[in-house]
């Protein structure tokens, strides 16, 4: 069984729980405390030296690291993922856009905010980081407004990974009223069979101490 | 001929130049001055709404944004594409690490330095970001000191796209010297037949109004 290391409240971890959902794919699930830096531990970084979460175990010694990396992988033979070239390109496109240009901006002022770490340094650079969120905003409200989703037809992991901190903008202090074609399209996702939501995983946990006593049981 | 907007300076339209001339690929060039705002303009945004270089265009209206998606596309088909599933998935690994731990923290104070943009406000979070651009060049050294590339046995998109910004992370205050495995690794980059050096790029150039008076001649 596959092994996700995780933080329920981690959008990041969030895309890789959701498709999992989505492809009906079972998973083990270890809860990484990151206000107490548990992702920083010398436990933890033997592995993933990078220090972060989520962190997708396939079997002994072999992780891969990168929420949309993660994407990627398990999407592989389904829907989700396009096979075209041309297709694959602009999946990878938002992928990087959302990485680069959404992530730093809009779900790093919902951590500071919902995490209580929004020190005076950082509300000097909350002004910028909310001009650049409400550009990355306007981006996809544009091609949302032409495109039922963000490539072809269906969804792809492309929306799954915007879907992650889009839809939590709001309590980083985004207001997402200006943005209809945006809300139609969340909307969309969370009609989707097996959409689960942020918080509300159910299934098997597994402690840090159980997970480095043993390797997850099979590969996908 | 494949058509590509970019700027010399820019680390990221330089992972396109030199895949590009590694893959012995012609295409014609036009440079924008960033500085002076050309990417922001309506006539660039409505060839990119993300208001970002590099950007290539395939024939009319026909475009792919975001370097490392760019790279992948390109590198389809040929020794810089792992096939495998696996591989493939390290190799997206390390593209991502490129865009959130690496280019924001070590390709951002070289742009600030470089062009002169380096004020108060930005000389505040200039020591976290050095903290940052160090703790993602301790990954990329402990990983390379075991593996000649990033992933396999020979050079992928992966190593193009992080060379990029590596090999002058010194005009961004950036030393190299702790980091030998890197510097051997950087080196095994400049040796590849083909390699073009990061401004000294010679070709067809198109200035903005022919490319947008006209079409590139021909997708690849």
């Amino acid at each position: 069984m596959l092994r996700l290391y995780d933080n329920l409240s981690s959008g990041n971890g969030y895309k890789v729980r959701l498709l999992l959902s989505l492809l009906d794919v079972p998973f083990e699930r270890v809860e990484l405390d990151i206000d107490r830096g548990e992702t920083r531990t010398p436990q933890f970084l033997a592995k993933n030296p990078n220090g972060r979460v989520p962190l997708l175990e396939l079997g002994p010694g072999d992780r891969i690291a990168e929420s949309n990396a993660i994407l990627c992988y398990l999407a592989e033979a389904t829907s989700y993922l396009p096979q075209a070239r041309r297709a694959r390109a602009a999946m990878l496109e938002w992928l990087f856009f959302e990485q680069y240009s959404h992530e730093p901006n809009i779900a790093t002022p919902r951590y500071w905010i919902t995490h209580n770490l929004l020190t005076a340094d950082r509300a000097t650079v909350l002004p910028e980081k909310r001009r650049l969120g409400h550009a990355a905003l306007a981006v996809m409200e544009r091609h949302l407004a032409a495109h039922p989703f963000f490539v072809g037809e269906a969804p792809t992991v492309a929306d799954i990974s915007l879907y992650a901190y889009t839809h939590v903008a709001p309590e980083g202090g985004f207001d997402l009223g200006p943005y209809a074609a945006v809300r139609g399209w969340l909307a969309r996702i969370a009609a989707i069979p097996g959409y689960v939501p942020i918080t509300a995983w159910v299934g098997r946990e597994v402690t840090m101490e159980e997970a480095s006593a043993r390797a997850p049981a099979a590969s996908l």
